[in-house]
């Protein structure tokens, strides 16, 4: 029987689902055992003219997708709503939920996992957090038995390049954004970058993860890269250090503590390397030691790749119960 | 009912497996469901001097400790015999089987993993290769549609080592080597360690993994590090380079590729700031991109943290399968 996917946003990231979907098909295939198709995507004008098979409903109703008889929602839309109406509908509906979306997960992920649960179904949301890179399922697949101490993240790719460019070019804050800009890394407006929140969000979603809980959000010290200026990024260099925006989780006297801020580091530190928009965490455990992941935090393949990983694992689950030991 | 372990060797690595079951114990059963306890230890000598509790088999027949109804060995040992037949003999009889033995799982880990197959049984080998660092478990469970191109890796921590005190303090290999074995990153006898021996081994177990099969090993370059002489690595230095020793695999021309030798990186490769006795690897995905994961590639703790969460994974698939949405 074929999986039905369906699609909630057509963006870069949407786009790069299909596309991904269509590419390996084949390995898809072999890894679930079955075909899979995107059955149905959600728009928000459906006048725009796009490049989608005739094969796949187009729509702006999501209670018309619904009614595709799909297995699983991909969503790659933005901002708390519509989002967390859709997914909340979906798994209510029996449908397992894949999201890209780390404000709306970072809200009510806590409330959309223990829904799945009461409806047997899975949800996903790798990709809430440096995209592809795995990040999430090492937390949860890879690391069971050792404790996570602490975890230090350079979580936002915008804010990187800018601190990187600043310190190689000796450019001021406000040239370097425009820079990011031009590339296509920093939105029009692009407050939830430099000011910190999409860092924020991201470190929400770990902490739910490792902890079963967030801190109280009033409580975390977030600070951007708005007010970093050349001089302290020179300053740092003379002491071969470097300024890079780190956000910081870890259990400490009996609760959750996190922050976000820009901070100096030494080259002894794991996240010193990692330049321009590379994300990268360190992950702190008391049996493996420090353990540090690194890779792209952005960009549609990438985000694509994690969200189509988490359905992997999902429908895989599923497939090994049924086919045991093979 | 009570999982049942029987343990392979009580050096430092077997040790720490003990030590983590008793001070983990709580958050095992709660991941597994059942307590779990190591109901034999199997030692070569069996009149030295141990302080094991008096409530676990110590014994020097391998037989003997199969007959006590264990559910899975953990193998550390080193060398390819009698690992081998140990392990397959625990297969054959429908025991799982962790190891962190990479002479040997090079040499017969796809005889295993077949043999595994037809008993119903799994074969754990994350400690194989950059100790609990989880570098198997990534590439096996966290990136199945991406399809890997090339995994290029510093694989060795007593060779990154040596070259790293090298560059920073000037020394010669013959210093630096000693240096190694007095802090106990290096054996009396490292040749595996600086011939690169060691390297080849962990590599041989990734190809195993990534392509079902290895090269051809007389057609696999092998170059050590006890030829890098100071002037070598200061010429680097003036040039904003390092010396890595790194181990190369990819798929190309319809085969597979591999090469493990000393060359000089910029700052621009992510290997270039993994110092000291740290492993990393860079996994390069079609769809993901570069991904980089380093942390302790050795040590007693790490390696042992590495084969529990083998066997964690091993019998939560039992677990699940059992208890399939909760």
């Amino acid at each position: 029987m074929t999986i039905r996917i369906g699609l909630l946003g057509y963006g870069t990231v949407g786009k790069g689902v299909i596309e991904i979907i269509h590419s390996h098909q084949e390995r898809i295939q072999a890894l679930l055992g079955e075909p899979v198709e995107v059955t149905g995507v959600l728009v928000q004008h459906l006048k725009k003219k796009r490049e989608i098979p005739s094969s796949i409903l187009v729509t702006s109703d999501f209670d018309r997708l619904l009614l595709q008889d799909i297995d699983i929602v991909l969503e790659a839309i933005v901002g708390e709503e519509p989002s967390f109406t859709y997914c909340k509908k979906a798994i209510e509906q029996g449908k397992h939920v894949v999201t890209a979306n780390k404000e709306m997960y970072a809200i009510h992920g806590k409330e959309l996992k223990e829904l799945a649960s009461k409806h047997s179904v899975s949800v996903g949301y790798e990709s809430t957090t440096v995209a592809g890179t795995p990040v999430i399922r090492t937390l949860q697949q890879l690391l069971q038995v050792n404790q996570v101490e602490k975890v230090e993240g350079i979580l936002n790719g915008t804010s990187n390049f800018i601190l990187t460019k600043m310190r190689q070019d000796g450019t001021s804050f406000e040239q370097s954004l425009k820079e990011a800009q031009q590339k296509g890394y920093a939105e029009a407006d692009p407050t939830n970058d430099i000011k910190g929140y999409d860092a924020f969000y991201k470190l929400m979603n770990i902490s739910e993860l490792l902890y079963g809980k967030q801190p109280n959000w009033d409580d975390v010290y977030v600070e951007g890269i708005d007010r970093v200026d050349p001089t302290q990024i020179l300053e740092a260099s003379f002491m071969d250090k470097k300024i890079k925006h780190v956000a910081t989780i870890e259990w400490k006297d009996g609760d959750v503590r996190a922050s976000i801020q820009p901070i100096s580091l030494t080259e002894h530190h794991p996240l010193y390397s990692i330049d321009g928009v590379q994300n990268g965490v360190v992950i702190h455990t008391d049996l493996a030691g420090p353990l540090t992941l690194s890779g792209p935090g952005a960009g549609a393949s990438s985000t694509a790749s994690g969200m189509i990983e988490d359905f992997i694992t999902i429908f895989q689950q599923s497939y090994n119960n049924v086919h045991q030991f093979q």
